[in-house]
């Protein structure tokens, strides 16, 4: 495969945030009906106006760059008292240990763990099982690595309640099959369930049968709604240096302009993760480390005004979804991802999700980015202000009608 | 070649900065005297706090922050107001237009975007030409690629003056061979010296000759001492399709805790690097994005100061090397690097390294990270407090004296 060849799968022009690179002159022709009014809003990440980054954490970042060199040159996996404070921290959270030395590594957003993670983990021909439908650089990784993957569906629209609908036979058949590596998101993007106990004993009693390593992106899991519980993969019974969890102070914090993550856990994978760091960007910003300082430490009460915030936006918008006849959403129990069933349409979804941009001023992520099986629906991050969301789902809604089959 | 054998080829155990996690105590054992007291220098790199950032760029950082939302979710390839700033400014520079919509794309460090521009060019079974001695990742980066590397030496000691000494026929013959790459640094890493109009020409003209890519990273190419004239590779005659100029504000300025990078030229290549950053890390941090805004933007004067005072440490170092026996230090034309060649000591290049840092403080990068024909050389950055490089050197002299043969 030449690198053009190799390149030309990796496509984005429909991912978050490159919208307004897209071509879009043939499909003005065929819009209906005018331009619904009303504040722009963009769904593909989060607004980070709306719900700010933590309280200090630009008062940190600026006593790192006080600091000097000392924090603008670390260890390529980050600087070493940044990693133990943060290891502890994820240690309680994550209710495992965390090695600060040898088990954690710091990267530049939660995006550069989970590249490391995949480059460290597979290479050419290897198997990987990935979820159909998660997040789409998953799929992206495995290509670009020309590993084969093996998908496993996640009946979420089935599922029981407190289940995310994991098909475990599927899963134990990739294993069977060769893969050995299991890549997943827990809570799931986009639409947000998270694994039960039992999804995440079975996973780890795979997984431990078969040798298998597993990448579990944890990047929501602090982010979790009322009476939800919640299985960290890495304290179940699973031999500690097959998992590789990876969480940032991203999403949740607002802090995604610092571009921080981490990995942690198997200590053979961070010391490959690292090497691969050092010749693809030596290390996260030495400044911007120094805001983990505030991670997992943020004022009291901080956290559940902001997940109250995000509970309360949600609910608005599933009443507003809800309300639309033949459209599907279930409820997300983390996280800020909703991922809405829409009707059949006279557009193709792909137009659609272009028509909502140019007539509804509203930017979402096509479901076809998570699997091949969720083209009918769309990915909406629901982390804005609050009355422009529900105004701008609204909207959504309206040319759901329009377009309606 | 499985995932554990690809990274077993990775080594950063020499690597600058990573110096606190080696292994030294059966070196213990065999060091010759006493400990020589003195500040420690860590020449792996820059002092950020002996040569200040640029000013004003914490303040430009804040600004950023205040932006928003607006800057800290750009562009996978930067934000484009941003970007026309920087392109606009670096086309005065290099005396060729840069285009700012499709031709530039900014990167988590100057290491992002040679990774990404690698990665883009060359798969696994490409020829790739490489200079020896160069920047140590570029060979990683080769590897890591699975790509062929074609070696070219660069006789940078026996070199007439004003010529970089790079050998023009070996490089055609890598051409003639089947390299479609060509990747250098102008200024070279390590020895400092800068290519003649005259070489750059010719590598302009073998290139254009062989339709291949040329790679060149200038990142030291503002740093330029009294006398030296420098030729930009894209403004000579040759298919701007096939550069891609890498440079960031990072070694000369001290932005390097901010971590930005930029790379310019080819729209093919570039527009590839963003689809590959798009999985490797998303985006250069977004905040820090604001800090280009300084770049090429600095006080009157400023940057004629911090030449002058490199310019004296330099020359003060290289008194202190000439002065040792069997030393040969080239004089560096531009960027903070000093590749000194050593002459022959009782103990191994890398053993001599090791003993630098524990009985002298002074840290060096082994001269064998750059070629496999320079283990008598070690490479210092000398962007440090001027007294107190000047002192590490002079013990570095002294343990010469102590380990010569």
């Amino acid at each position: 495969m030449s690198v053009v060849e190799k390149f030309a799968k990796l496509g984005t022009d429909n991912a978050p945030g490159q919208e307004g690179r897209q071509e879009v002159s043939s499909l003005q022709a065929r819009l209906v009906g005018d331009r619904l009014e009303g504040r722009l809003v963009d769904f593909s990440h989060g607004d980070v106006d709306a719900h700010e980054p933590t309280p200090g954490s630009f008062q940190t970042f600026a006593e790192g760059v006080a600091r000097g060199g000392a924090q603008a040159y670390t260890e390529y996996r980050g600087d070493l008292e940044i990693r133990e404070g943060v290891a502890q921290r994820l240690a309680a959270f994550t209710g495992a240990p965390v090695d600060a030395r040898d088990g954690l590594i710091v990267t530049p957003g939660t995006q550069g763990a989970l590249f490391l993670a995949v480059a460290a983990t597979v290479t050419r021909g290897d198997k990987i099982a990935i979820v159909q439908p998660d997040y789409f650089a998953n799929r992206k990784l495995a290509e670009f690595f020309e590993a084969e993957i093996l998908p496993v569906q996640m009946a979420y629209v089935e599922a029981k309640a407190g289940q995310a609908g994991l098909d475990l036979g599927q899963l134990e058949q990739a294993f069977r099959d060769g893969a050995r590596v299991f890549l997943f998101s827990n809570p799931n993007n986009p639409s947000g369930v998270v694994y039960s106990a039992e999804e995440i004993a079975r996973i780890a009693e795979l997984a431990q049968g078969y040798g298998a390593t597993v990448i579990v992106d944890q990047l929501y899991s602090r982010l979790r709604y009322e009476g939800v519980s919640y299985t960290h993969l890495r304290a179940a019974d699973i031999d500690a240096e097959n998992v590789v969890t990876i969480m940032g102070p991203s999403k949740t914090e607002s802090l995604s302009g610092y571009r921080l993550g981490v990995a942690f856990g198997s200590r053979a994978i961070i010391a490959r993760m690292e090497k691969l760091q050092a010749i693809v960007s030596l290390r996260a910003a030495g400044y911007s480390q120094a805001v983990l300082r505030t991670w997992f430490n943020e004022p009291e009460g901080w956290m559940n005004d902001r997940i109250a915030a995000h509970q309360a936006i949600r609910d608005d918008l599933l009443t507003v979804i809800r309300g639309t006849e033949g459209c599907f959403a279930r409820t997300p129990q983390a996280g800020s991802y909703l991922f809405p069933k829409l009707p059949a349409l006279t557009i193709s979804p792909g137009d659609f999700v272009k028509a909502l941009r140019l007539q509804a001023g509203v930017v979402v992520t096509p479901g076809t980015e998570f699997s091949p099986h969720t083209g009918d629906s769309v990915r909406l991050n629901f982390s804005q202000d609050h009355r422009a969301a529900v105004a701008a789902v609204r909207r959504m809604c309206e040319l759901v009608e329009r377009y309606r089959a």
